[in-house]
């Protein structure tokens, strides 16, 4: 019997870097083992209570399409929170005709990267960089070009390495910030640089801005106070026309499996086109939308002890890995990742050890090997992403575990050697 | 200051037909019109009564991702629903592992069109056809070939027409059945020679049973008894390498704005390159998946009374429509969607003329231009898609509406010519 052919792209199509390992992972549990799981970005913090409550408060009749733009009420809403946040600055308000709702910050990707390149055209990204990007771009027939940043220099984007890695392909510079996988945090003034690369080279900026709340300023912000959020894209008044900011409620709100995101431009151009895209896919959840403006009235205290929760963590897992015979782990100040050196030369081979060969007590961790994350080969081999969404005593855990597996693994190639 | 240029397929993304004359309605209701929405396939019936619950009852502490291929539980029962339809006959049954989980139908045909199709390639579709496929298809640098159907062939598909459509780049045939725009149901028969073509071609077979309860057979089926849906493409063991369908709880349940739809496969190639694609967007929606699982769960009488509401609606439209002068409308046998000629010229001029400059008692009706549907230009310029998705009071009085419109509008034209 014949088959038909795949296309070049979906044979082709790159395995995402953190579920790569999972039938390691899954046959270690299989074996009784309790995996950590440190591979991903789903946090174990509660969703926030006023989008729970709002599943339960859901009353319509009809589960109706939403507009595709999404519901004038949430964006009106959202558009609120972000000149609350003061991301009008100098541009005028927020509207709610520049805020297109997505199915979760993945579709608002989707439709940027569609709506900036043609097949055959390119992404600039800063490598490690968040690998979804080239799912889609991939999907898309899009090219990844990366600007290599190093753990060294504290992950910075080099200006001058970025104008050079744009080619006449390059229709888009898209950067998170805080950043995934590595956790830094652009300042204004570094978006302003990189802003102003992206007008000379008349691309489209994309900051992906799902994170910004969860920020760890030095000197710590005291509990009862307001904590300034990353400084967005939005509240530069001269990138109105290049700028596309991303957003999801997935990590803000510890809602992952509620797939709201939203982009929000003001060039109305990329807006109208986005929009068209939407309209091919009909609508954005409705229920998940209504909790998602349920979540926008999260009282203060309740965000602030996420936040908080995320950095005495950070605090927690930085530390104890430093403290790791040959790991060197820079110091991330956001989101809740980092990026860190192992004493390994196949960071990789390492975690399929952790989950194949190797628990701790009945115990052992999976993490996210970092070549993943990177589009030039054979960068990163030594490193691994780690997602801190445990609470303080399993990180604890986790750091134990490590430490002996790395033991373990060193005795091992010792071993092998001789 | 520059702007950066879009992409051409950002610049050229196709607007809805369904969506196309909205400014028109939104201004006939600023004037106080009633506008009645024949345009569009948003059922008034309410969403089944396990679903509306199931929200109330979702109490998990962290909306966490969903798996990229959905829960297993959800998958397991949606097996268990094909099985018991009969869709396991000769071919073994589904098994969940066939079944990926999507965000509505609409990333099922975007998926799909991805894994088939590579920029430069063709979908072929019988039109007048369902446009979303050409949004997703323009998205991904995708062509669509049109075999034509027609009203005075009660809209078939003539294999040897649909046999001399397919090119050397033709890569999967989609096709709705029941059908969207038409409400045409393909017999086992029908699936049964277009499959084999697309076997012979050596292409992908998509069909698209999103509204396979919504079937009016003759002579009816008392509402006590069990109501055979539409043939399944899934049921023919000899396209197992070929045949993908698509599925989706937004019309099935009434719950549009959920967003949970489905694709199954046999051919676990195709599985796997559309599960990449699915890992790239993380997750469907979580809440919205623990609904569509209870939804399987509604009583045979609930879906019976809305499959019976349909079909009486079915009746009083399309008698409706063959009373008034000069308007051919075929039966259609299935879904919730007409393709009528009218007795105009130019169905958007009439249909504008309808929001723009007429009422009838303060009331109007808002069409779908058929035009819209077809690819072939010039198709299609006399009739208009309705969607019987009104109670029967509003349809007779949309009856009534349309009636005095095309009066009003004839008389117009002929005052127009003098």
């Amino acid at each position: 019997m014949t088959t038909p052919t795949l296309s070049r792209r979906g044979a082709t199509a790159p395995a995402s870097p953190i579920r790569r390992l999972t039938p390691y992972a899954d046959a270690a549990k299989a074996r009784g083992i309790h995996v950590h799981h440190l591979n991903i970005g789903q946090p174990d913090l509660h969703t926030v209570s006023p989008m729970r409550a709002a599943y339960a408060r859901f009353n319509d009749e009809v589960i109706a399409y939403s507009p595709s733009e999404g519901y004038l009420y949430y964006r009106e809403a959202l558009a609120g929170y972000y000149n609350q946040l003061g991301h009008d600055a100098g541009g005028g308000p927020i509207e709610p005709s520049q805020i297109l709702v997505t199915v979760g910050g993945s579709e608002a990707l989707l439709f940027t990267i569609a709506a900036a390149c043609d097949p055959g055209d390119e992404i600039l990204v800063a490598e490690p960089y968040y690998t979804n990007y080239a799912g889609f771009a991939h999907m898309l027939g899009v090219t990844v070009t990366p600007v290599t940043t190093h753990a060294s220099e504290d992950f910075a984007i080099p200006v001058d390495r970025m104008r050079a890695a744009i080619t006449p392909r390059t229709r888009a510079f898209i950067v998170p910030s805080p950043g995934n996988p590595t956790g830094m945090v652009l300042s204004a003034a570094d978006l302003r640089a990189l802003g102003q690369v992206c007008v000379d080279a008349n691309i489209f900026f994309v900051v992906d801005e799902v994170y910004r709340e969860f920020v760890y300023p030095e000197p710590p912000v005291p509990s009862g106070m307001p904590l300034p959020p990353a400084p967005s894209v939005l509240a530069i008044p001269e990138l109105a026309r290049h700028a596309v900011m991303i957003d999801s409620v997935s990590k803000r709100y510890s809602a992952c499996g509620a797939r709201v995101g939203c982009l929000v431009t003001r060039n109305r151009d990329f807006y109208l086109s986005c929009l068209k895209f939407a309209q091919a896919r009909l609508s954005p959840p409705t229920v998940d939308q209504f909790a998602a403006a349920a979540a926008l009235a999260t009282p203060v205290p309740e965000m602030r002890a996420m936040i908080d929760a995320y950095r005495a963590r950070r605090d927690l897992i930085v530390a104890g890995l430093n403290q790791i015979p040959g790991v060197r782990c820079p110091n991330p100040t956001g989101a809740f990742y980092l990026v860190t050196d192992l004493p390994v030369a196949d960071a990789e081979d390492f975690c399929i050890f952790m989950l194949r060969d190797f628990d701790f007590e009945g115990e052992t961790v999976m993490m996210a090997p970092a070549e993943g994350f990177y589009a030039t080969p054979g960068m990163g081999r030594n490193q691994v992403r780690l997602a801190y969404v445990l609470d303080p005593d399993k990180l604890t855990r986790c750091l134990l575990v490590l430490r002996a597996g790395l033991s373990a693994y060193a005795r091992r190639q010792t071993a092998a050697a001789t």
